[in-house]
């Protein structure tokens, strides 16, 4: 058994994005296992259990990842995680992923797979509002699938939206207000607001809408009528409705999960698809055990790792 | 955060008992989270994913726990497993247990809590049908609780039997025929079997069972009409109809959840107990995420610490 760390350095954001559809599209053709992920609620935040096991890759395993949004004060990402691989024949424990950075990764690669099956088009206008490790990701992994012609940011705090665009003189980055960012043709929504900040009638007709921010229970970030008139794609209809930016409509009985249009692995496979060139669609993005297991096929391949002694 | 291995070295019995026995009050109070395990099949065996959080220990975390029925055979434990701990106030992984003992020794321990409170007697005849590492654990745990007078020991393999008692010259063990080891106070089931091997009229009245083999769908050792004239106490209900003892009479209409008499956290907390002198009890014991928390309690005050990068 290894602990592997910096596992994340090297790797290809393409190569990412591929595993992590690959992932998906075993997922819409229903050739996983993956139990609900289980929440335990602690006092200053959550964390989560996540086993799964992806039969195409031969991989199979656990994620532990936990959310403390007071963290950043004490000098600690809000959230970390590990992941521990099991052999298929022997059930030993292989390996053990730091898998903070992974996690960050691999969500971004879903939101790039998500937007380049449902983006109105190859070149694009990139909205951000949150400016955070995950919008990051984002950029970078939806870089990989897509031509960035401009991105608009913006954030709760100015200052912050000026410097993440100064991360990316190349695609003529600029800080904006709330709405002039949302008139673009992806929107990738980041934020841990328990509100919606995204008004419907700012976002034309043809967008496409990774909504990444709500991840458990009463958060949302969508004005829900934007829901009520777009093609909803999830990653897992249950965690979605458990925790993801459907979760808030739903339970007010604003939402019902049979309007949802699919599953983003049903997307990948064809199933599914963008309605027509004026379908506003938004991914809702809870994050899925396979994704982590499917980084966890290219990050076992380098890095540190620290032999441990087991049984 | 570090890795822990070894730590079941120097570990008092007594104190796991204690420790374990005090998760399980917990659990009558209805004072910890502990979701439902989650299963995981693999081609040659499976794992099993165990969240839980113990408010009174100030601990929580995650056992990842294989069974590998083959493993034998390649010079591996059957059973493995790893804890993961995380510190409760920033979510940050503090350690990772080698827990493939501990749980042996938690096991055990919640049969000696079981027998400590319906055994009908302080001194007992104890029956073992088994004789693995699990039926080892149980005479150990059990001897910190009750005087065993006397061990009689059954194995499908009689030179098992016979080593087994061999190693417990003090209490005057011996191998004999299986309906010969049922006529004790307490009898202890540690087999794999997948049919009934303890027969409804080889049980007297008065006797405890703790029936522990069973531990996944398809398993059980016992006549379905024991349960059927027997006060069955369970560690968790929804654990114990899904793969404990009582999971095949449930699913075959033999026996029903309502017919419980109660957990073994009502018992220890004084809500539910044994009807009288002459009643049979079963304890079916599933094992729960708790016990994990509870010997890791302890477990994390020695053995070695192997310290590692994170985040």
């Amino acid at each position: 058994m290894d602990y592997c760390t910096d596992t994340d350095r090297l790797l290809d954001q393409g190569l990412v994005n591929r595993a992590v559809e690959a992932a998906f599209a075993d997922h819409g053709n229903g050739r996983v296992q993956m139990p609900p992920k289980s929440y335990i609620t602690l006092s200053e935040g959550d964390f989560r259990t996540m086993p799964a096991y992806l039969p195409s890759l031969g991989i199979a395993g656990v994620k532990i990842v936990n959310v403390h949004p007071g963290n950043p004060s004490r000098g600690l990402p809000t959230v970390m995680a590990l992941t521990v691989i099991l052999d298929l024949a022997t059930g030993v424990p292989v390996a053990i992923l730091n898998a903070t950075r992974l996690t960050d990764l691999r969500t971004g690669a879903a939101g790039a797979v998500a937007a380049k099956y449902l983006a109105p088009e190859k070149e694009i206008v990139l909205g951000m509002a949150g400016t955070g490790r995950q919008a990051e990701a984002q950029v970078n992994a939806i870089a990989a699938e897509l031509h960035i012609a401009k991105l608009k940011v913006w954030s709760r705090n100015p200052a912050h939206a000026e410097a993440f665009a100064a991360r990316y003189p190349g695609y003529s980055a600029a800080a904006a207000p709330i709405e002039e960012v949302c008139d673009c043709d992806v929107l990738v929504t980041t934020t841990p607001s328990r509100v919606p900040i995204i008004r419907d009638d700012w976002i034309q007709a043809g967008t496409h809408i990774n909504a990444i921010g709500a991840d458990a229970a009463g958060k949302e970030e969508l004005d829900p009528a934007i829901l009520a008139r777009a093609q909803v794609f999830v990653d897992d209809p249950a965690q979605a409705v458990h925790s993801g930016e459907i979760n808030v409509p739903v339970r007010r009985g604003l939402y019902h999960e049979r309007e949802l249009a699919g599953t983003l692995g049903e997307v990948v496979i064809g199933r599914k698809q963008r309605r027509d060139r004026d379908a506003v669609t938004v991914f809702d993005s809870t994050g899925l055990a396979i994704q982590d297991l499917a980084i966890a096929s290219l990050a076992l391949k380098q890095g540190t790792r620290i032999p441990l002694p087991f049984p």
